[in-house]
């Protein structure tokens, strides 16, 4: 028997194809499913349910879906700050990152999805390292994740091989667990860091096993070019010819495309994760998201890891996808509030191939919601609640977290982790490799 | 006799020249002003104090200064979205605006400095009617503003020449009102809504009064290239041989500037309000603010209505200063945390010509501060606090807001204004004029 919960008296956005707000709602659950969306039902009905919970008007939806992170980085969050990509990377992250072990992973790894889950996030892609211990932070933290090992092919033979086994082990033994919250990928870093034949490994191993493949690619101007005077082609084509978009396959950044880039992205149905925040920070550039939108993909979004963020907040990535392609184009009707929400939402469960079970509210799918509260000043008068979301609200408005069905955040407090102990845990795990 | 305030146990963030970071350090008024700033005073020197205040860690900055607004516009957020400004003016906000009276001035007014103190603003420009209302709700907030009469120049003679003895009165009677809380300035709207003759008028009595003039300017390049049509030069040369940049001014957005219009700008010292999210919002574009800061002018930053941005949260602005230019000009080095964190502060006072008495933390200056916590998971380790602050701090970080040295907002309560009062006359007050 599961334990039947409704939630009454809310303003409900689904966010499905129809996606008319009710006011005065109500939503029933069962177990970890929604069974119920629709009025406030009558007094003998809600005596069915275990617990009726009153929502007192504040709005439910979707959980955010942050389709591209690297969650134990936070570690490093405002270090090294405003300075390019390459130099960046390789002079002042990579450094640092290699002398990550166990603990760093689970301090920062913990810290960000504890910031995650006080944002609204119910669902988060994490590529990185020691993704076992990525693993039982998800576990226990109750949120859902798609994880994948992700691979820098430098170094010897030996040690690509290892990572390549390190990475096809976790992602079988990972497949499916805390009861089907995580799910797996295969994940070479990016064409600048693997050769073509080390990618196309994991590509034959990702079909072997039917998972998805996720990258990096087309990040910054001097990468693209990079590709072509080692490869003769774009990152695109680079990636289409080693039979990558053959399969299920989500690409983050997707900043410098052609309009032919784009074409074979939409015809191959390649998923995008926009990362926002993170292009704009590191200089990277803008991201031509209205003319994907306009070929037909459905980008999602994504926070990065927070040391080029610097923070893991979705509704930010929804507030600046909404603003930036306005802006960049001269176009006021570029990403309408209701695209950007979807964005954050559904658009983010299909570039995680997890459509059928979450980014929106309906019956049958996981009952992964947040509420957000309307009644703060600057939510006023509520002309067009997505409207507000979109453009006004901030991550304080966000009060209560469910994830399969159970409370992970209530009115702000996490229930299943020790805020202050993270908060302790990840100053000592720097402290102890900053030296 | 004034009160003596300490407030102990504090990260000092000056803004000053230095504005290198105290750790554990102490901020001491009398009465509206700093008189001390340095490590915690030993007992003897704290017992002369009236109030000893333990900040517990929290970081004290100077309160965020918006340049340009118009307040009453939040009756109207969220209505209308994503339109193209001619559009959303002409066809959507100016019918309804018609329709104020000083009811909605009054609510709106009320509404948007609540949500301005509640993000750390302690000082506003407002361009708006029924000023003197503005004047009272300012008043009675406790908040610092600089106020003007935005005068549209369309109409009969006989309307604009009572409008323009609107504005005059109200700035000569409201200067230096509220304990010179409110200064005042002249406001012709902008090019294209006045005549070159009537913007001479503001001119020659702004020059008679001693008083600054305030204009919007190349907000758009429609707008700009209009100007030319009408008047045969671009919006810059045109005010300036107006004699506009002969006294103190201020203009708002300065979107679409040529080299040579920016070098203009400098050697009037033409004071810019950089309205980021509006810009961003309406379709308007990007301005060159890292050309405008190479050469040497430091601009300010601006929320603009809330009809257009959706809120009035400087921190965003901030937020977003540091972050557009860089992806916009590919650049990571382009408009650095500190800078963005300046333009919010300090430039502000510069560009409302009050940086003798706000704008930084130094003794002399006014009490205008506010405290933001660092406990947050997204405020973890605390590596860089100006980069977290910027990058990573929300609005319901800022806990506490001092003004002219009196606790206006504590612990995130405000204590001047009566918030579910205000929440109630503005849907009432809208609904009045939506019929």
């Amino acid at each position: 028997m599961f334990l039947k919960r409704i939630f009454t008296n809310a303003l409900l956005l689904p966010m499905s194809e129809e996606d008319s707000p009710v006011f005065q709602g109500a939503m029933g659950i069962e177990g970890d499913r929604i069974t119920y969306m629709g009025p406030v039902p009558p007094a003998e009905q809600l005596e069915t349910y275990d617990e009726v919970i009153d929502f007192n008007g504040k709005a439910i939806l979707p959980g955010f879906i942050n389709t591209h992170c690297h969650a134990a980085m936070s570690l490093l969050r405002g270090y090294a700050d405003d300075l390019p990509l390459k130099k960046w990377l390789e002079e002042e992250m990579w450094p640092l990152e290699a002398r990550f072990t166990q603990r760093q992973v689970h301090a920062g790894t913990s810290l960000s999805v504890l910031e995650m889950i006080k944002s609204g996030t119910t669902c988060f892609l994490d590529m990185y390292d020691h993704m076992d211990t990525v693993g039982e932070v998800v576990t226990e933290a109750g949120i859902r994740a798609c994880l994948c090992r992700g691979v820098i092919g430098f170094g010897s033979d030996e040690l690509r091989e290892h990572k390549f086994k390190e990475a096809v082990q976790f992602a079988t033994e990972w497949h499916g667990q805390a009861n089907g919250r995580i799910t797996t990928m295969l994940s070479p870093h990016a064409p600048y860091t693997c050769s073509p034949e080390y990618i196309r490994q994991f590509v034959e191993k990702a079909a072997e096993l039917n998972l998805p493949l996720h990258t990096h690619m087309s990040e910054t101007a001097a990468e693209v070019q990079q590709n072509v005077d080692d490869y003769g082609v774009r990152p695109v084509e680079h990636l289409r010819r080693l039979g990558f978009f053959d399969l299920p396959s989500l690409v983050a950044h997707a900043v410098h495309l052609t309009d032919e880039e784009i074409d074979i992205l939409f015809e191959y149905d390649v998923k995008i994760a926009h990362n926002p925040g993170s292009n704009l920070k590191l200089g990277s550039g803008v991201a031509p998201i209205p003319k994907m939108i306009q070929k037909g993909i459905r980008p999602s979004l994504a926070t990065d890891g927070a040391a080029s963020n610097n923070n893991l907040d979705l509704l930010e990535e929804i507030h600046l996808a909404a603003l930036i392609h306005k802006g960049v184009n001269e176009d006021p009707e570029a990403v309408p509030a209701q695209t950007a929400l979807r964005m954050g939402t559904i658009y983010g469960a299909e570039s995680l191939f997890l459509e059928g079970q979450i980014g929106t509210l309906e019956t049958g799918k996981k009952a992964d919601f947040i509420t957000i509260d309307l009644t703060g000043p600057h939510m006023q008068p509520l002309h067009d609640v997505i409207s507000h979301i979109v453009y006004s609200a901030s991550r304080s408005d966000v009060i209560d977290v469910y994830i399969d069905g159970k409370p992970i955040m209530r009115n702000r407090e996490c229930l299943t982790l020790d805020e202050e102990k993270i908060r302790y845990e990840a100053i000592q795990a720097f402290q102890a490799i900053a030296k």
